[in-house]
């Protein structure tokens, strides 16, 4: 994995700072996520825990900095995808995630825990993950609107983005489980969700379809990262004092 | 949470082994579950170490036996349904569901990482998790087969029932995530996959929407402990060297 941008550090610093984070990696892989203390990545990367919590405040940062690279990898290869129908450029951008994913697939899924715990820093629909999703969010809007057969109305662009950046969700979360077929399984499924989205025009002109997707992304949008000036309701939550 | 049946044990006993069960639940949810051990929940549950692995060879055990409870409830209820659509019957089911878990919520949120990483032995999807599996998909051939509008053929009973057990798995994820509005959202997508439900019987004379369904159900049900004799395909994947 190669490191984000660190523009302060120098190129000594860089290394030391990539060294961490590799053993850190490593280590949730190997021992997951929660039994892997600062001590043990310092440990394995050869630093000081003095120099180790320089570089990562805590394991959260360490996750957080992980789902950073995936997002970029995710607005890279959306930035190199040609022109075409929304069915081929999803299919062709979870074929480029999948293969970005694969060295690290065994770390994904130690983190998975983290990941859906809402009360972790390092939960991806807690606090720290906003900016995660808000990315996300915005690769997806530009798969859609950039694609051949873009829906006309910008509400349908941005709520099938959601619904794009879910089905992404879902795949990898199936992709995770699916080690038993070599990822055979998880290929039907793009391939089923391809051929479905193929028809994406024809169905949104069905008024039932168009008004279940709007009700889905109304539900769940939110909690992706959907565009939070349009969710007066989501405003409305924050008030409530559900925690 | 009450004990599954334990037949050959005298009450002191059934009252130990509870005792246990409920300290792992409470540690589990208050400190995570790979943080927590054995020597922890002995101590909480004020046995010696060597008692507390009489009742339970591992933290796994712990983890199967809340499966096996929520399992014992989901058939309970399935049993006491009323007859009616099998939108109903599902809506009122997940409900249910839903009242019985709310005191392990913090619990299955911390588990969701062991759930869903099929390395561990405490894996939902994995090999102890099976017979969990198989009884859900039993239980959900049931909601839909007795249900008013059961469809006639019985491949599609099974497909159904293989859908509503996804659906619930995604309903308790989306569940935990869902803290901030009191479950107000959850509640909203269980009335969107009532108001779909209803018109199951409509959709599924669409051969798009019956050839979809069964193709999803062919590459995730294998996964959700969908028969295994008519899995050929699946027995062909053990073969497979991938993990």
């Amino acid at each position: 994995m190669q490191p984000a941008a660190t523009p302060k550090l120098t190129p000594k610093a860089v290394q030391t700072r990539q060294r961490i984070l590799d053993a850190a990696l490593d280590l949730f892989a190997a021992h997951g996520y929660e039994e892997t203390t600062m001590r043990d990545i310092a440990a394995a990367a050869g630093c000081s825990l003095g120099l180790t919590y320089r570089y990562f405040a805590s394991k959260e940062d360490l996750v957080l900095e992980l789902y950073r690279w995936l997002i970029d990898q995710l607005e890279e290869q959306t930035r190199l995808l040609p022109a075409g129908p929304i069915a081929d450029r999803f299919q062709q951008l979870m074929r480029g995630l999948f293969a970005a994913m694969v060295p690290h697939r065994l770390t994904l899924g130690a983190l998975f825990g983290a990941a859906l715990n809402p009360r972790s820093r390092a939960g991806l629909f807690g606090a720290e993950g906003a900016e995660v999703r808000r990315r996300a969010q915005a690769a997806y809007i530009t798969v859609v609107a950039q694609a051949t057969d873009a829906p006309r109305r910008l509400q349908q662009v941005d709520d099938l983005a959601t619904l794009l950046y879910g089905v992404q969700l879902a795949l990898v979360l199936f992709w995770l489980q699916d080690l038993r077929t070599g990822s055979r399984r998880t290929e039907q499924l793009l391939q089923l969700v391809h051929d479905l989205l193929r028809r994406i025009r024809t169905f949104l002109r069905l008024p039932l379809v168009a008004q279940t997707l709007a009700q889905l992304v109304a539900i769940v949008g939110p909690l992706l990262g959907q565009d939070d000036a349009r969710q007066d309701d989501a405003r409305q939550d924050e008030a409530t004092p559900a925690e």
